[in-house]
């Protein structure tokens, strides 16, 4: 039969609204028609963003944004504080490597949301630090780092906060403007139930004055010059136009069911996963902050957790996702962003319960199932 | 009614073959179905190169890979010959000047090929030049560049290769391996039949040795990290997954015509297209060395240009280009790059010529699309 189910972080299931657009004969992207629907898009994406300010779209994946962050705000030989918890928070150090920008690592242990006290310390040993970069959810790990909270401690130090909220945005509540939040980065397959080419990033007045005296090279990813094209509906360069028609789509959707509704929807799928595999004798890798986009589970000992990911996605197609870099093969992870139903989740634990039976995991068959469904039906 | 046609260079048309299988549900990225898929895709891809160093496939739009090119290989301080004959050998030398690299400008009148004589004089003036940089086929005029000269002058003069085959590569000859080409960039909305979204640098032995002594920074357009991966059938960071989904379909679609045959079909359709335009009595821009991507005809006197594509497009649904920077309202451009046909052909000239009458110059209604018909169906 071949039928298949994704419940990977990235890329997720598309609606098939969002796929027919894209499946529609191209357009030019220099004609009226084009900039009047880009246009469109650029204001809904401030809807999701929960911004006012300008949110550029860029044809590329979301380390692209991450990279457009660092090179048009930062410049050779400036400190960056950097909260390194995951693979993405040791990403956001890497590309101030690349830029001879010299990042000053908060290390989290994965797993773990960062101590805000840390950061405290942090800046109070680097004044002259002009970021904190962070990740409102580390993809890597399900960790929710406490945005709110890290925004608030740049502002009494006077830096720039960055956010990477390629799996937070569209998810949970990441207000930009109400946190006061000056970088804001994101990416088209996670909650924008696009396939993977688009990022997207939003900056505050702060961080376009610092633009002004970033000294990076930058050409592809300058966001001065894209802004300036993008306000008329245009892009610096060749837009990714299908990728634009399907995101019309999929921000019509989430227009439609509201960005209260989607978060509320977020929570309660992110909520029965937790608890259904709490059910099931497993333990979190995240449990004290815990990000609503994914969550990441131990593998029990004894079993093969390689072996685990390996059976569901070829013996019976369906995909999660393992552990990346220090954690390969010691979690899995699994996604209830963008497209996912309640009816989905039951999918995914139940055959997950069936696997990890299969591999000698003893398993109460349908007891991780019973307790989503008493969370997601019941309540 | 609402029909509408494209015969913009870029993008260009795309098969529905190609569309549907971007429509398909979206696989994830880190599996062995994909990384099969993406290997298969890379190989293809040599073929269309002529070539059988690798080819790397970057998300982002052509401009991408143009300034991978620069910031992989070159070092602030280093010359870069660049042919200067139109808007992208433009940005060539603004992506040199973004990277603090020198760029030597070998100004080119608009619509004429870079004289060869003029290119060994820049060299004997600039011995240190590390790379000559150019356009196969520069999209701004029409004009196709003697690539194959100009890759003898920089064996000549120790020099790397650098070459712009955006609409060339699947339009034309360029074999890679065959006139020792270094670098050779292109992009999916071309000849490859896709959105905007990919763009490939396939890059010689000489190229990748450069690289190790390029200190420019870069991250995500980091093409020795982007090579270790695909080799694996991997990405560094998130591959459009969906985008190379059509890429699959569209190289089987080159590779079932045969390199030869899409060679000859495009060198048809542009001799048919500059031909029935002369005969309405149009003036081409590059009569000399025109491209089999796109022919640019200059407006004729006392018609205004902007008004005429904008005929075409809103009252009859056909999508052609104009001119660009010096060149706008002067000149209007048809492609017939792609997944265009003969009979394309007819309606496109048969279109502007109803245009031209209506704006006032004077058209012997189906002359030019008689002549195309000469050529393209009797010969």
């Amino acid at each position: 039969m071949g039928k298949t189910y994704l419940f990977a972080p990235g890329p997720t299931p598309i609606p098939p609204k969002v796929l027919l657009a894209m499946a529609k004969p191209i357009i030019h992207h220099r004609i009226p028609q084009f900039r009047m629907l880009f246009k469109g898009v650029l204001e809904d994406l401030k809807y999701v963003f929960q911004t006012q300010q300008p949110v550029i779209v860029l044809a590329s994946s979301g380390t692209g944004a991450m990279e457009a962050a660092v090179s048009n705000l930062l410049s050779p030989g400036d400190k960056a504080l950097v909260v390194r918890g995951g693979k993405f928070g040791e990403r956001w150090a890497e590309i101030c490597k690349a830029y001879g920008v010299d990042p000053v690592n908060i290390d989290v242990e994965w797993g773990k949301a960062v101590d805000t006290g840390l950061v405290e310390e942090a800046f109070e040993a680097h004044p002259q630090a002009k970021v904190l970069m962070w990740q409102a959810s580390e993809t890597s790990t399900g960790v929710r780092h406490p945005t709110k909270e890290l925004a608030a401690l740049c502002q009494q130090y006077g830096a720039l906060s960055v956010v990477d909220g390629i799996t937070a945005i569209g998810v949970f509540d990441v207000p930009m403007d109400e946190w006061g939040l000056d970088v804001v980065v994101s990416g088209s397959q996670k909650a924008f139930m696009l396939p993977p080419g688009l990022a997207f990033i939003a900056m505050g007045e702060r961080a376009w004055e610092m633009v002004q005296g970033g000294r990076c090279p930058r050409y592809y990813f300058d966001l001065e010059k894209e802004r300036k094209s993008q306000e008329k509906g245009d892009g610096a360069y060749t837009p990714a136009v299908s990728m634009i028609m399907g995101l019309r789509a999929s921000l019509d959707l989430i227009k439609d069911e509201g960005l209260e509704e989607v978060f509320a929807r977020h929570a309660l799928l992110a909520r029965a996963t937790r608890e259904s595999m709490k059910a099931l004798g497993l333990e979190l890798l995240a449990p004290g902050s815990p990000s609503d986009a994914v969550t990441a589970i131990k593998v029990p000992p004894g079993i093969d957790g390689t072996a685990m990911i390996s059976t569901l996605r070829d013996k019976y197609g369906i995909t999660i996702a393992g552990g990346q870099s220090q954690l390969k093969g010691k979690i899995f992870r699994i996604s209830h962003m963008g497209y996912v139903s309640k009816a989905d989740i039951l999918l995914v634990v139940g055959m997950v319960e069936v696997v990890l039976r299969e591999l000698g995991y003893a398993v109460d068959l349908g007891k991780g199932v019973g307790r989503a469904e008493g969370i997601l039906f019941s309540e």
